[in-house]
């Protein structure tokens, strides 16, 4: 295969001219440039882009860490970052984490040796030593879950609030006994939201009872019936039930119908992330809606800020409560 | 920021000995050895994997086009072509062409910039001139769709069989108007689909008509509730609908309960892929699973097969009928 030697033989120019046609500097004459580009056209010419990226040190790849792509929440934030990446002639690397530490230490290091230019990371369980070490040399975003008092900018909505009005909703509506499916609290989010839950249910003077609240390892719909089950099992049922993730509460919906009970006439049901799914469901899910795409454009407006060396701040984005069927008498 | 130079300097080496550790060639002495890692420790060295890869050529990315992320069909592929390609020290860099020719072509400058080793191409709006001309040099392999009497490698299932037997679990169900909700039909998948389910319509005698085939552009949910709305606008509606995905089943169940109709006593429902929703619907959803991992790890084997200069072979898996409610009288 041709390489730039090759070209610059043809052309009847040295390497370095070809290497300013190439990279588009302007004081190569027309006439020479025209001469190259024929060279190149000839001998079927492909620059490599590796080697140009040695030069620039700059990869055009912006890696993004999930902790899995099974969750239709993180779809819609992609399709933000994504989008987002092109305008600005980047590209995207969705790195699928599985929580799996030895998966993370690849994509990392793919971060040491150049091959990317930052990271947005949307694992709730990613290392953070390790990501603030990375963050000392490399630009580096949160998405959704961050840091609590930590020095990596980040975007998010206010969860705390959020699951605060959800659960005053719940109230408004007249329950008294209102459970909680929450995720893991090694989690930030999972902690935010298990505030605002207490919160409303202080306000309203309504007992915070253990047993109406369970915590699940992961967020899928297994997870929700599973956690559903044990609620159902109390000896005083909650008449009320919110659930931290939209795939928890289609599972505790499905567990719900299978006990021949009806929501909302039996039990109320409030989801969080307005995920597709939730408005296919039967009853549609009241749930909390966050600004996914606009979640996903902001981090990767941020990430490019910083790569440019832009000093970035943390941004908190609005939320919304959607009022469907599984809510409504 | 220390170079290999420095490393070389302060072990009192040449360039070539600390490549050589690096590249863990074993003819250098192992007090060597101990020399330059502990240069590269004290220089805090990061070797570039940029300028190691220009070397190799190769980069250790294997490119994955899907049409969206947001179809949970391509959720399962994708972890079994992440961790077959894991296992074998390979990353996956996800690419989202949304079926848009231009950032396809972004994707075909990688491979041809060598920043990536191979494609696995899993959109059917993939531009097939453009995927054979990249064929003739680069390791590509299709997952799912693929150009009939092709040259490309692929890995499938028999399309037109299964939907032979969907169709003919419906008539054996006692039904005889029997509608079709399928994609567009530029796409070999939808043909093959379309195929099944006329030949087993002729088999028992039953009529194909067009007014019971519906085609939609998208496999969004919303895509499945538009078709079954005009299908139940026919004079005469169905008694059962096979629908190409799950995601259109969905949609259509949707319809079909909007419309104070019941699945399966008034109208019978099939989808298509067995994806992980299709279990939380009410009624749940029969449908043909794909062995969607083993589509995706046997597809990564392919590639890597095909990289090493192995000669790969096209692979056709088994599906399966998975009956659940919305087929049980």
């Amino acid at each position: 295969m041709a390489n730039i030697q090759h070209v610059a033989k043809q052309a009847g120019v040295s390497v370095a001219t070809v290497s300013r046609v190439l990279n588009n500097i302007t004081t190569v004459s027309p006439k020479t440039r025209l001469k190259v580009e024929s060279a190149i056209k000839d001998l079927n010419y492909e620059p490599s882009m590796l080697g140009r990226n040695l030069r620039n040190s700059e990869s055009r790849l912006l890696l993004v860490l999930i902790p899995s792509i099974s969750n239709p929440f993180y779809t819609e934030i992609i399709n933000g970052i994504e989008n987002t990446a092109i305008a600005n002639n980047y590209n995207i690397l969705l790195c699928e984490t599985d929580s799996n530490p030895q998966r993370e230490n690849i994509y990392f290091n793919m971060i040491k040796n150049k091959l990317a230019d930052g990271v947005i990371s949307m694992d709730p369980a990613v290392n953070m030593q390790k990501l603030n070490e990375l963050a000392e040399q490399y630009p580096i975003i949160q998405c959704s879950e961050y840091e609590e008092g930590g020095s990596i900018p980040y975007v998010t909505i206010d969860n705390e609030l959020a699951a605060y009005r959800a659960v005053k909703h719940l109230i408004k509506l007249g329950n008294k006994r209102i459970a909680l499916i929450n995720s893991d609290e090694k989690f930030l989010y999972a902690r935010q939201r298990r505030n605002g839950y207490e919160r409303a249910l202080k306000e309203f003077d309504l007992p915070i009872r253990e047993e109406w609240i369970c915590n699940t390892n992961q967020l899928d719909f297994e997870n929700g019936i599973q956690a559903m089950r044990k609620l159902l099992q109390q000896p005083e049922k909650p008449s009320a039930v919110f659930a931290v993730s939209d795939t928890l509460a289609i599972g505790a919906l499905k567990e719900i119908n299978a006990s021949q009970l009806k929501v909302p006439d039996d039990i109320a049901l409030i989801g969080f992330d307005k995920i597709s799914f939730s408005n296919m469901t039967n009853p549609t899910l009241t749930t909390v809606s966050q600004p996914m795409y606009k979640m996903g454009s902001t981090a990767a407006n941020m990430l490019i800020g910083s790569i440019k060396g832009n000093k970035v701040e943390s941004i908190i984005l609005d939320h919304e409560l959607v009022i469907r069927e599984s809510t409504m008498g």
